[in-house]
């Protein structure tokens, strides 16, 4: 048994011990996983937000692969079946649990969310009604795609966007591409796409922004940028998707939503913001915020199968589990720039 | 023709045009007027966020009166009939107005906000289905008090206030007050109010609240407080609704939400704020905010009647409609102190 | 002035007189109008519900045209726009209209619904704020045909179709028709079409069902075709739309749809009805339904413009606004078969 | 060990076997257990619905009792606790489970529900999170109450009964009347319960109903009876809960409930229902069903707790746990007339 280790600032491939199979598990040959930012952030710091590293683990939690063995109790799958894994399992047994919002549960064991070790391994074992079979045109690489594009579509149900509402999207790196694509799946009209760099920018319009807008860093230019943004919407943005989460970001995003639209704050890159939520308030602009995602695959897999998202354009550097790909690949995440998405593929 | 006038910095009562009485118009003849924090505002300062005082013009919102006339269209009302005034008439036309929430219409002509005469005037004429007949046990006062009691009721329903939430408000003042008042009424369970004041901490205790907690205005005593503020609650604070605005209330109510709850910013005391708005959005803490109130003057009123409310404690001063009484009615209102609702009786 | 009169049994055209034009209303030049099967009960039966044509009147209510005329208010349009015509004129005054669910409105005056004059005339005098101007690439007819479509797009939006929702639709006439397109347009991953008629089926099949199902109208079938509606959808009917209202068509609906799922019952014909209510509630199959739409047009020419959905397959047979073409065009429609849409250019 | 055994047609108490202690699971000495209409039916007929009694089981699921034993994990709860058992196990694997609808999952295991044994025992084992902690003024009796209580709340709760909402209940058995205190409790301004029986009705307005209406059986007095329905409400009846099941009840709801209102079907006594299903989707009067009940036991305290509920006056009739008091218990509540709740006391 071999897995990806997350040693004290090394990345180490050994072996690890697999948990036993329990009746409604199934054992999984792993085979495509994706690098995520929070990834590259428990290796650089061992810690993210309050969850830190103390000792050595498996990390990785976008996942894809195939069943290897089934507990005595699973019926919906078959040894052999191609399976998108859930990360997280949650303790069913909570009022939030009971109430639908398992994302929400205090005793959720995730994927390489310290101390709970993560997928990128040869094998996991892992709950059978987290594992869903993969439609014979998705790929092992789409499946694991689930996990980003996930939190696009948690974002696109708590914003409610559907075939009436013009979208504004804040950040086109990764996470940013992702709630861009499901908006769209949720049948967005007009999506404005906004980001301070042109490469992005231009990635984005490749893969279906109606609109794209650079913008500068700079406070100042946030009224005339939001006039920009309302202009090139034309007929009022419903909803707006921070994917960056900066005060300059929100702020925006706040200004240039209607009155009765909302506000979707995705990206979490400063903690404190200092933002106009007043006046955002007093034209009952909603903010909703998100915890990873609940109840995704299925729909995640619907549109992929049905080519409403295509996520492979997303999947631009590969790498094998092997020693020597390891921090290469980690390294190449890091350094953004063209790399959305990097994918091990074991 | 008799009315109070707002004129440079002078209140003065003269002579004012009463609009003609179209087919589907009542004309009032108002008995009760309350003022507003914003009527003072307008006072002191000439404006009241973007609306500016740019001539005389009758000021005041919140009142009650009695039918005079009847337009020739109105089937639900007949002289003498008593009834409360919702202030603001829509457009009735636009996108927002036909989805039903015709508060945020652009066009509203609204009591006492510039140009807009209001109401504190001996006659006022209005649409007929914003004039809503009292039942016999509410008194004209109480017709009067729907208008600040729809924004707490507004609040809840926006917050999703029910039998099973418990609740926090930041803030007794008049609108922590009613908005409390209120979300009793909605069956909220537990009630804790948070202010610095121990004079309108002991009121609020007296009308209803579960709970009450002094704090201080340092918000280096922000986690303290918070840590207070939810074991004093116990089971979780569901709702929060913060009927001040500063960045402090604000943050003890985003931090003291649980996970998948509600803040409600209703106080409106500064306009940017500084607030961790990114660890809320990470536990789905949604934020919403109010502009004012639709539908709420029925259900203002079964609760006066059923006595689930009682607006009467929160009337302390009671002024004639006479030159020599104006300016001390306004004074009084100003100094806040034990004044929670002054109270013109034409 | 010419218009088309409904006289008694016979169809007449002959002059009208046009109501004068407020400064809210703008005058409109006819182009286009559809024939709707309640049209044709008018015409054949002198009334439809408790509505009863007393003395002649114009009937019609699908349509669009272009601007002719525009009152002193009016923003929004000018002399030359091409525009689609929401045919029901609200109170906009009762707590429905206020709530959002103006269609509910009792004092609605709607196009052509005795003793409301209708739109199958030279010229109509329409609110401005029901008129919703054409994109560039959407035709007259496209416009009349907003109105059938935003049945289906209410009935869509009331049963909760969405880009997750497996829909059964009973019926595949007009109404079953533009239900589907808007499920599609709503994202319905998988659409199952039931009708008795193998014509029809082949029609809703090219028109883009995922499935079509031929079944009998002998009750005892039931069960079997249930099975095999349940069986063609594989993974569960979340939502049933019957577009007929019989016993049958709500039997299979209420049975084929899974616990916790909906069905919407569109079509009237028949008004009691003997079904399995019961095991349906006790599976929490919510029954919902509809009267006509609200909020839809805009919706509606959205799908138009973007190409989500096509209309123009729907109309199969078009006349003159000419006294000879009259009945013609009314028998055709009455006769069904091949005519789906009838629709007249003037 | 001793328990309450169905046999062929007899009950008898002796021995049976307890499953073993799982970690999250406690012990339970069962103190208080009330009849149902569904152990009854059981009782009687060997069957409920699909379900058929086979061989000898444990009947009754309304209990509550004192923890006896605490499996390793189990954190919320200690020896010596009383508590108010929820019934039914669900999987927590299912989508219906993780989508919050557990009630809906199909391998619910419920109480007394063939071939599962039920809660008339000394002793249960059953999950922790399914046992709910009394507050110290509520009786293990009032807890066993939780149960049909819960029904009368997910009614209200998928009805959406608030402090707007005017309620008729149909039937005052006991279902009517924990579903008419509910809908108190959930704030029900007005309520007019309608039965055929004086005593029942004499009932009915003795636990708070506002009004009272004694109905035949006859179909033919239908329309008058909606209409002094109606004018007893005076503002038009927004929800109606039909808690009987009958062509007649469920007619009588859907003709009263004012448009864009709700009507839940509560009771079950007719499979196959001929109603006017029509007209009222034609006024968007929507049908919900219920299926029990879901996180509900929480709420139940808390209005147990507080008095909003008071259901010690639903507990008419009191047995020992032995072999003499048993058939005399059933056949009590099997007659119904004055017996309301039939209560055991072990």
């Amino acid at each position: 048994m071999a897995a990806w280790l997350l040693g004290i600032k090394t990345l180490k491939i050994q072996p690890y011990i697999l948990p036993s199979l329990g009746p409604h598990d199934v054992k999984v040959r792993i085979k495509a996983v994706g690098i995520c930012g929070s990834d590259v952030h428990h290796f650089k710091t061992m810690r993210c937000a309050n969850f830190i590293v103390k000792k050595p683990m498996v990390i990785g939690h976008e996942c894809a692969g195939i069943i290897e063995e089934v507990g005595s109790e699973v019926k919906n799958l078959v040894v052999g079946d191609r399976v998108a894994l859930e990360p997280g399992i949650s303790c069913n047994r909570c009022s939030l649990c009971r109430n639908g919002q398992y994302n929400l549960c205090r005793e959720m064991k995730f994927f390489g969310s310290p101390p709970t070790n993560g997928s990128l391994a040869n094998q996991v074992v892992h709950p059978s009604n987290l594992c869903f079979k993969l439609p014979d045109n998705v790929s092992l690489e789409e499946g694991a795609m689930c996990e980003p594009l996930s939190v696009g579509i948690h974002a696109c149900r708590r914003a409610n966007v559907g075939p009436e509402t013009n979208v504004l999207i804040m950040g086109s790196g990764p996470i940013g591409l992702v709630t861009m694509l499901a908006a769209r799946a949720f049948g967005a009209p007009r999506i404005v796409l906004v980001d301070v760099d042109d490469q992005r920018l231009a990635i984005a319009k490749d893969l279906g922004a109606d609109d794209i807008i650079r913008v500068s860093t700079n406070i100042q230019d946030l009224d005339e940028e939001v006039a920009k943004i309302q202009s090139t919407m034309v007929t009022g943005v419903d909803v707006s998707l921070d994917c960056v989460g900066f005060n300059k970001t929100m702020s925006t995003a706040l200004n240039a939503t209607r009155a009765g639209g909302k506000v979707c704050l995705v990206g979490l890159a400063q903690s404190e913001m200092t933002v106009p939520l007043t006046p955002a308030a007093a034209r009952e602009v909603d903010i909703v915020g998100i915890f990873r995602y609940r109840n995704t695959w299925p729909l995640c897999l619907e549109f992929l199968r049905s080519g409403k998202i295509d996520v492979k354009p997303l999947i631009t550097h590969r790498f094998t589990f092997s020693q020597k790909d390891v921090e290469e690949a980690f390294e190449t995440s890091a350094r953004g720039g063209n790399a959305i998405k990097v994918m091990f593929n074991l």
